[in-house]
């Protein structure tokens, strides 16, 4: 039996102990691990820095190494982290649905963990806490491979939050480290002990995990975002979410690729846009429209092309009918990531948010708000664009699934049969209602 | 292009409309196809018959014949679940978050329809129309595949389906009839168009249809059940529950494969459940010490197979030390189906309510009652043993996921960064309220 076998078996028994434990165990250790964190500082950025001294003579790339390099701020940042997760509601336990099906008989509808998680993220340590958080406080146990690149790092974080762990009810298996480039192969075969896949990190890598599993797996590959100006838009707001989408961050997945334009104000709007958007350092593609209104210095936009998620400073712009139009482009070349439209008219926004099959629809905001700390739900596990189970910014409410339990004294469904079956009552008895 | 990969965009294109449609068309539709079904009893009767008829020829199995053939009660009560389905509140637009994230910006996580559900349902008549039923109340688009033995008679409900939908705004599209062997596997391929696979059938199918498609699955495919008489049961509750369990409807997947019995009680116990089972025809096997107990009577279950779902009437018996040992048996052998502790300890029963990790855990109760039916769901897509989105037995909530919609008046991510940043609020408006 190979290490990580073993590895999944002693999660899967964790597993076990984990769900059972109540609010305010796991709140304690979560104040722990904060605790453990700020005491190994020292220790955590020496080793950091030697983790981050071995990628630059790598030549790793500048901004992988910025989210590889721990700081003082940042471990206080994690820490504050953690506190908050401690702070949040308890996903475990909340009784969804509770019905008397018959006299004596209840049904109760109860949330509860999935088991064991597998994340796989990139070589982020806020990534291995914020991970770490999340399972612990949805009662999963958590089979972590973080980036190589932060080996040393990743190792001191879980061994401070063990001994921060080592006097309190939290099984040793809670977290286990797995290292190796082999490693991901080798979880996405423990279907027998893995309930979920969470994979953070490049849309490579998160499209090699769901092709490559048939265990469960939450995360997006693309984000190929729209904004839809439409007639009756106010043209400054639009422009102002056009930058703010598209250079706020560029590189993140709910960045604007594609801006949509009504051609009834190409002529008017298309100028000053492109204005706007090369003072800001963007380079504009687009339709043949967009090319004869803005200039030659537009490269056309192939046909095959609309579907390219950028992920830097270039935009493409395509002039569309109307709103159906809009509707269609987004349906054959979106991501079903998030969607915007831009407009004063209430009927036109209603048709787009009712009809465009998106994680998030938007109506005059930025797509740069689908994201789990803005939504408001806490940490984020990510953001899903699957339709199964968590859709969008999914948060620690996406790592618990629920089970039926049933109650009675000695009932047979034969009673429910035949010439004098009994008839079941199926009253509600509360709902929503936590435990 | 083949004809399927047209279907499936004609269904998708179809799913587009019907994810709009107002509950009142959706429900009137409904109640027409329920008409549309009553007027054309004789014809669905005729051609049915021709169905069995063949069937018989090729000497199909006798419950398999029972179940694909209509009578004119059968169709009248296919007619009344339409109609009770109409009765039933709409999946579609509720609301189950709304928060102001800052002032004028507001966030609302609302139900929405998948698209397109493909179906693969065995030869039942009544499967076809209930699935019709589910998709169109939770305005999804149906591609169903059902049992060839019922060519005649699916293509003459469905048909019945498109004229009673023809003066309605119901896309013509809203269910497509797949027919061919071949045609399961092309389904399962369609991952750009269908949205979700509802595979209804025997483990098998499931299984084939799980391994076979990069589709999110809704289904299950093993219903290993267990009961645990605890020590301290009521014996007369407990037979009566094992016999209800076993032998109400042996070949349903929440009917009893494994009982296991607590060594405290099992010299008392066993010889007199063991004689109960003889008189209704159940043929038990078991562990060594049940054997010792029973008698040579009892044919010894092998190490590797107390896995197997035996969908007649054998029952497996087991001996085991505590409610530990219980939990181990059913961790390790069972399906995640359904398991229930019979006992009148509080405590035990906690215990293993809390600890099992199966989509129904019952007290006191039959295995039997795992069932939409019976947990007032209304009618069932199918009882699901995975995790993600739906467990247990899932109703047409079961067909929805949801989408987050944000509005506001030109709100950027930028405002929220950097040295004067705006806070949100993140206040909840209100939550779980319809529309």
């Amino acid at each position: 039996m190979s290490s990580i076998v073993q590895d999944a078996i002693a999660a899967k028994a964790a597993s076990r102990l984990l769900a059972v434990l109540d609010s305010a165990t796991k709140n304690d250790a979560l104040h722990r691990m904060a605790c453990a964190l700020e005491e190994s500082f020292d220790v955590l950025l020496s080793l950091n820095c030697e983790d981050v001294h071995e990628a630059r003579e790598q030549s790793i790339s500048p901004s992988a190494l910025v989210r590889m390099e721990l700081t003082r701020e940042k471990l206080q940042q994690i820490a504050v982290g953690l506190r908050t997760m401690a702070a949040l509601e308890d996903p475990v336990g909340k009784v969804l649905l509770r019905s008397e099906l018959d006299d004596g008989l209840e049904l109760q509808k109860i949330t509860s963990p999935f088991g064991v998680i597998a994340a796989i993220v990139e070589a982020r340590p806020d990534a291995v806490t914020q991970l770490c958080a999340l399972a612990l406080k949805s009662g999963n146990a958590l089979m972590i491979k973080a980036g190589t690149e932060i080996g040393r790092t990743t190792r001191a974080i879980l061994a401070a939050f063990a001994k921060a762990l080592q006097s309190t009810q939290i099984p040793p298996h809670a977290f286990t480290n797995v290292e190796g480039r082999e490693a991901i192969r080798e979880i996405l075969a423990l279907q027998d002990y893995v309930d979920l896949v969470v994979p953070r990190g490049s849309s490579d890598l998160v499209r090699f995990v769901s092709a490559n599993t048939r265990i469960a797996v939450i995360g997006h590959s693309d984000g190929v975002c729209h904004i839809y100006v439409e007639s009756s838009a106010n043209r400054e707001m639009a422009i102002s979410l056009i930058l703010d989408a598209k250079t706020q961050a560029p590189a993140t997945c709910n960045a604007v690729e594609t801006v949509l334009v009504d051609q009834g104000i190409a002529n008017e709007f298309l100028p000053i846009a492109f204005q706007s958007l090369r003072w800001h350092g963007v380079k504009v593609r687009g339709c043949a429209a967009t090319r004869t209104i803005c200039g030659a210095d537009v490269e056309l936009v192939k046909a095959t092309e609309w579907h390219t998620e950028y992920g830097d400073l270039t935009l493409a712009i395509r002039v569309v009918p109307g709103v159906d139009a809009a509707i269609a482009h987004i349906e054959t070349f979106g991501s079903h990531h998030t969607d915007c439209i831009v407009t004063e008219d209430a009927q036109a926004a209603s048709q787009f948010l009712r009809r465009v099959d998106s994680a998030g629809v938007f109506h005059n905001v930025s797509t740069r708000f689908a994201d789990g700390y803005r939504y408001g739900l806490g940490a984020e596990v990510g953001i899903a664009t699957g339709k199964l189970h968590a859709r969008g910014p999914v948060g620690v409410e996406g790592l618990v699934t629920y089970k039926y339990v049933l109650s009675g004294s000695g009932h047979c469904v034969g009673q429910y049969a035949g010439a004098n079956a009994r008839r079941f009552k199926h009253e509600l008895v509360e709902s929503a209602v936590s435990e």
